[in-house]
């Protein structure tokens, strides 16, 4: 057997390990029962395996190929969303209120599948390939930085990642050089106003009417004042005030993201948040505390690497399915990697509109086609077999 | 002692019950350790006590004097609200959550009070005292209706309540003719719209934003399209939507209430409401579902019993002290023992601006001057005398 | 004759006045043709006239009666407002953008009707009657600080004052003891931005949509802020900014006006509305003016004359068509003569709901059924004869 | 002299040129006093000069070389935008209200210094120039199309043409392959309320209050509903409603600009705009009617002319000046011509910080440093020329 004959023997397995996972989601920074299903699996197929990595659930294992070369590494993140399960299957998450709502399972799955296959394959593997599981890809800090601070990538040559994609069909993969995921800042936004009996609003500041007000405000953000050609999205993502018809709430929190590629807009951005906010408040004699997290960085992949990408996944997805992404709004602290050594992070199709999985990320009916964890395996495959061949053949 | 030497008698004891009650609130339709509270006593002092009365936790307790006469009721309120204490004192709410802000906890002690004072002096007592211990004023449809359908006014005279009011300062009451309270409707707005990632919001229906217009929206009913000499009031007491920064929200929920005296008014808010709920909702391709509850009657005191307000008030509160009412925008469901028999509702002054007793009911600060406890008992008995005397003059 | 017969006699011709005066209507301050017209007449009938009173376009006349007695004045307004006429009618408007929409065309007509037949019926009458022909009602500081200040009012004992009122059906008259009618202030709001391309937002600071958002945000002084059992109005009138398609403008500009009855609401009502207006600018960059002029004191008529007025009206209008008037939030300069003198001002009712006289004062279709006009006139003769007669008697 | 020479020793008269139609603006389609000043010039160089093309105020002036070769075709646009010049400099616009806001003066001139220049060299010219000097390029549907109908084109083999631009500092110039500048289409929205009494907005509908919020409503389109990362910008450039501020205005009209560059967001962003419309006027009872149209295509430069701008510009602006243009929210209707023929459009920068010549295009204050002309008449000049020797060699 080959490679992607050995993969193909493991799809079986992948979606077991991955339909597990996706009933027992873990959220962000609590990933241990994922991390220990992970490890013992790592463990049996004779991986170097370390836990508790990153001082907190990563898990990171270590195989070493028959003969010398460059060493590798794949990443995959574990954690899961504070969303319900809205999904009528038998694999729906059995955990109220959190859900596998971007794929993390599938991620965390397809590692697991290369890990096996490689190691079987060990004798043909010319370097070192090191298995990322991280914790805490949703949730800032990201569980990414403390992988590195830990060693993650001491020795590491060059990075691969893969995210899972419903947007995108079945059967496609892209990638991009340069920027490629938005900076993606959070914020939490308190306002205290000032309690009332529900027919008394004006010996109350309505706190419940403020954070609305601002909820619309913060749109002239992105309609007035971001340059049109630059991506930038503000998003609230909840709002919270009150706790009954007849009570002015004192107080309302609003969380929400902004997302970013460049710098200057980013920052103008936060200053124009903070500015709306302050003048919002004053304007009905509100206070608040505002919490602005400066969060990941851009997602900016490698230009060599990401040509390695539009060479090598023609093997798997042909020249019809790979494709070069647009810009993608959303996150992800894979940026950290590449802000330390070459790599890429690359999208797979997991999209299929013929079988109604059509659902974006994060939202409660999330699903993938689950055959693109096959294809994505395959593709980490080929492109650590790439780099591994070249950085032979370059010496 | 006379009736007024045994209240102060008592007031030490008026306080400790209603300390006890503070710290101990209850939710609407939940009273039952208050209602034992208040059974347990009434029953030590020898009144006839029905309790589970209203098919709730309803406590009527009847008391006949020495000599015939009328039957007059006199009533209390005794649940609590969902507000969180912010009180710094030692019987600040031992409950999460749920808080005696609106001074329901003194108007029970008032009425024990009362009780036990009258249960002294039955002997010149020229008729019967029926003390209503209602449930569930804050929460429509209020457990006044169920008083009443269990027989709470059956063979009653007259009635009267007691609103110890904060914004009055202490050593005042108040009442008026006519309308006094005003209707108080409820509704609850869940808006649908579609979840998604909070970087893609071209790919979701952001429910916290259509919400939040809605907030903003629902402002013209009163600024726009009330008549201005008519007062009117809508208040969005609480808003809910999503749980995390960057998820995009598919649902959102608000609760809020309606105040009006006019019912051609309250039809008009009533309709306004739901076209800007309905229009803003299909402005952003949401959906919604909107539970409009018309709540309790306004509050209209019969002119007769105002005025006997307005004489006898003035032996608790001096002429100085005895105000005519202005409207209040609150709603009370003392209203439906009004449509039946006549009788008034009356203000007792309890804020202290000397003392920092200043916050607004329902606010979760709230607190009184508790010597209006005493000035509340002492009115409740003067009106009772006064009905029960000018009966006696008439015959 | 008597009077009224008289008055019934001069109907025809107080409809050709009116309606001459509608079809050439002059603004506030540039009354001069109207007041040539009314003047004119009145030395035709043998009056005492004096033009050019208040400093402008006042005119004053004076009739004394064969017996000694009181001085009664009686006053009109004679100004038009900037509206184009919509009617389509012989009597409409012929100068285009300007209006008699208030109806101030009728009150000319019927206080000239008034002095015909009193002139006619001087004999008859015992003290002098003052008419006051003032301008410029609509625009603060309004035409009455100037009649005052040029001794209009010297020598007077008593003031009426009628608006023809279209809200009220004709056949009926209102009026009532206290405040009727609101303190009327004014503003005019400046907001600069910076100009740009329309294409290019960011590059610019965009004037109308900060000028809209202000018209938004002020929309909670009334919803949020104002005791909702206090009537308060604030509107914007008008709003202009911006003069094509594709460029940001600059600058846009706001009027608007505030009504109210307290004093205390008045200044909250400003000080709101200037911090509104301030961080709304500041929230967007832009710089802004106010001027916020305190416009007409609220009308409070005294309570012996409104009694006057409910004894008296019946006379013209049953029993049945005499009502205790509503607030009213209109403002009137009328409030500075009453200011000075005993007085009162009186509706009348100029709606009709079958001929289809359906519009609100200040509408561009606005009319009123001419028959109001003789019910004018035979109110404020009744009016100025009972006083003059109960002075006679007091003596 | 070299071409290069001709053209500076032309700059005076350039400047002149300018300053004179800065001082004398014409709007959009009433272009007749500059089309005669650029006509007369043109006949006196000899040049073949037909006027009223286009069925408008278009000159079309044809210049043939000494030798056979291509046609070349070079535009310039003439009109001036409804602002008022706010500059104070000895050549502001001496029309009121009328301005060379966007530099169509200073093509014009540039055109002019290019023609009177090869007119000078015929005998180096190896092929035929046409000069488009065309009207009404600020307002649909543009003069562009007019020309074309008019045969402005015919025979023509490539076209170029050239907007001075003030973001880009002087001394640089721009152009990109594939779209360049934005589809611009333009609304008119005419909301319908219910004029009336300011201190009664019960009985009106208040179209200004309506039209701002509409304003604010329109924000979400780019916030919430377009992708990203595709530019999309709305803007709404003027608001009228109402004359005065106690009168709730009847009627207000907004007037606006969508700016996108791919077919399918501007279909969405006009349905969402006539959805966000109609419901925010049946919110409030208001009716409206909306004209929308499609404006002009977005300019999509010929790749093969683009790379022979980034070849040819060094002649002039050296390498480090030679720039990729971003994409431009502007609209052009020059999008015609290379809807027909090959070529491309291009930037010569025009702001100059130092002098403080920083204003945008659009903004009453606008102005450029006027060497940017002799820039622009080179680049004119070398494109031309080079066209014209790759077309000789290609045979």
């Amino acid at each position: 057997m080959n490679m992607n004959e050995t993969l193909e023997s493991v799809f079986p397995e992948m979606i077991e390990w991955r339909r597990h996972m996706h009933r027992n989601p873990e959220l962000s920074y609590y990933e241990s029962e994922t991390a220990a299903y992970v490890a013992e699996r790592l463990l049996a197929w004779g991986l170097e395996v370390r836990t508790f990595a990153g001082k907190g659930h990563g898990v990171v294992a270590r195989l070493e190929g028959r003969n010398a070369g460059p060493t590798v590494a794949l990443r995959a993140d574990m954690d899961a969303l504070p969303i319900q399960d809205e999904k009528a299957c038998e694999y729906a998450s059995t955990v109220p209120g959190v859900m596998h709502a971007c794929g993390h399972d599938a991620h965390t799955s397809t590692l697991l599948a290369v890990a096996k296959t490689l190691s079987r394959h060990r004798d043909s593997l010319n370097g070192t390939v090191v298995f990322l599981f991280q914790p805490a890809e949703e949730t800032t800090p990201g569980g990414a930085l403390g992988m590195i601070e830990d060693g993650a990538l001491d020795g590491v040559d060059v990075v691969y990642g893969i995210h899972l994609w419903t947007p995108f069909e079945v059967g496609t993969a892209a990638c991009k050089p340069g920027p490629m995921m938005a900076a993606a800042d959070e914020f939490v936004i308190e306002i205290k106003g000032k309690g009332g009996h529900g027919g008394l609003p004006h010996e109350a500041i309505d706190s419940v009417f403020v954070a609305s007000q601002l909820v619309v405000n913060l749109q002239s953000i992105v309609s007035r004042s971001a340059d049109p050609t630059e991506p930038c999205v503000v998003s609230v993502g909840s709002i919270h005030g009150g706790t009954t018809f007849n009570v002015i709430a004192e107080t309302a929190t609003l969380k929400g993201t902004v997302r970013t590629f460049h710098p200057d807009l980013r920052s103008m951005v936060k200053d124009r948040l903070e500015t709306i906010v302050r003048q919002t408040c004053l304007m009905h004699g509100a206070t608040y505390t505002l919490d602005y997290k400066m969060g990941y960085l851009p997602v900016i992949n490698h230009a060599e690497e990401a040509d390695r990408f539009l060479r090598t996944a023609p093997q798997t997805f042909g020249e019809a399915g790979t494709k070069l992404s647009p810009l993608i709004m959303a996150g992800e602290d894979y940026a950290y990697y590449l802000e330390q050594i070459p790599g890429c992070f690359m999208f797979v199709g997991a999209g299929n509109r013929e079988r109604g999985i059509v659902y974006p990320h994060h939202h409660p009916r999330f699903d993938i086609d689950e055959n693109a964890m096959l294809h994505a395996a395959k593709l980490f495959v080929s492109m650590t077999l790439d780099y591994m061949n070249e950085y032979r053949t370059s010496r």
